[in-house]
């Protein structure tokens, strides 16, 4: 497993992007995929965070991972080597993927026989949240070094996402960080999102966010 | 000081942004103004690094920030209540600043008597840099809890910047960082990069820093 293959992925050539997600959405229902979009800003635990989450769940689930990077195989290596069916995706400079890149990424990692498909985006808080890459559900992941005014300061990521965790708890007494302003200011931009404190790297929290993730899946699968 | 300009800024309508930027550069050179560009990914402690700066300096030169967000004026409030010349610029959602954008920006700040103006870009490590703004100097952040292999995930912001400030230093102790791999991957990214640790919350490293671009102003206009 430690050898990475690594796709190119080119522009979408789409000219809906919401048509071509809805229509990726349907084929993956077909085939029982649940497909993950996990989006955040560049080093808040995208990789440590999805490793947890894979080692909880991956005695359940069939698991695959896309690493969506500008350039570099660093977080794919990471993933491979922990036995995770992984493929690097190099966006060649794009700032986000969108529903048409992410199935080139889907067809490479050959989703037949997987319950769950993650899709680790690109590092960034603003782009990758404009497009739908055909994902069931948006997770995001801000870390407490980042600061609780982000949902002020990037709405639109709030808006369209499912799920918030808030990583790096573990480092919370060296941050002015204040988790009910956090919440709420991203509730303040959507009612609607789940709120999960977690750290990675401790473990903490893991268990209530994959509990989360894993009856969001075979909601999917019933459906 | 405490009323902030908020001004909307419209996407720019030249066609050759490299050709716009230079012109700028050079209105600007005519004013003696420098203009710095800073980038970094969301909560790497821009605002706060800049309050900094502008602490050390103001009694030498006369400095105007524009604080460039999609949304909200929670920096450009921070800036005015300590009595800098602060704008806010909206982007309507855009994820980078390029050269137009910012002319229009420098407009709305009356930059004439400015020795120095400082546009803090939009949270991103990736759509910033590839726009040339019209700055003389571009600078990043790179905060400790990000992570030391970033150079290798976003190769161009590292090329275009010519000083890199790594922030958060006071907190290296909780965080698996390696300062010496930083250096390694971001001087492999750009020989010529300019390198200083600081921690913008306790004021460490700061001296040095300002140092550099004091003498950079200066520089500018001696030319």
């Amino acid at each position: 497993m430690d050898q990475v293959k690594v796709i190119k992925i080119k522009e979408s050539v789409f000219a809906d992007n919401d048509v071509q997600a809805d229509r990726l959405r349907q084929e993956l229902k077909k085939e029982n995929t649940f497909l993950l979009n996990l989006m955040s800003s560049p080093g808040s635990g995208k990789t440590t965070t999805l490793l947890r989450t894979v080692e909880k769940l991956k005695d359940r689930l069939k698991i695959g991972i896309m690493e969506a990077d500008i350039d570099s195989a660093v977080d794919a290596e990471i993933m491979a080597k922990k036995g995770v069916k992984t493929i690097q995706l190099h966006t060649g400079g794009m700032c986000h993927l969108d529903a048409g890149m992410t199935e080139q990424g889907l067809k490479e990692l050959e989703t037949g026989d997987l319950d769950l498909a993650i899709l680790e985006n690109v590092g960034n808080l603003v782009c990758p949240a404009e497009f739908d890459t055909g994902a069931v559900k948006n997770v995001m992941i801000l870390s407490v070094p980042e600061g609780h005014d982000k949902p002020l300061k990037y709405p639109l990521i709030f808006q369209v996402c499912d799920v918030l965790l808030v990583n790096k708890i573990d480092v919370l007494d060296y941050f002015d960080f204040d988790m009910a302003k956090l919440k709420e200011y991203a509730w303040m931009r959507n009612p609607e999102l789940k709120i999960f404190p977690i750290s990675a790297r401790t473990g903490e929290g893991i268990e209530a966010w994959t509990a989360w993730l894993y009856e969001a899946v075979l909601e999917w699968n019933r459906k």
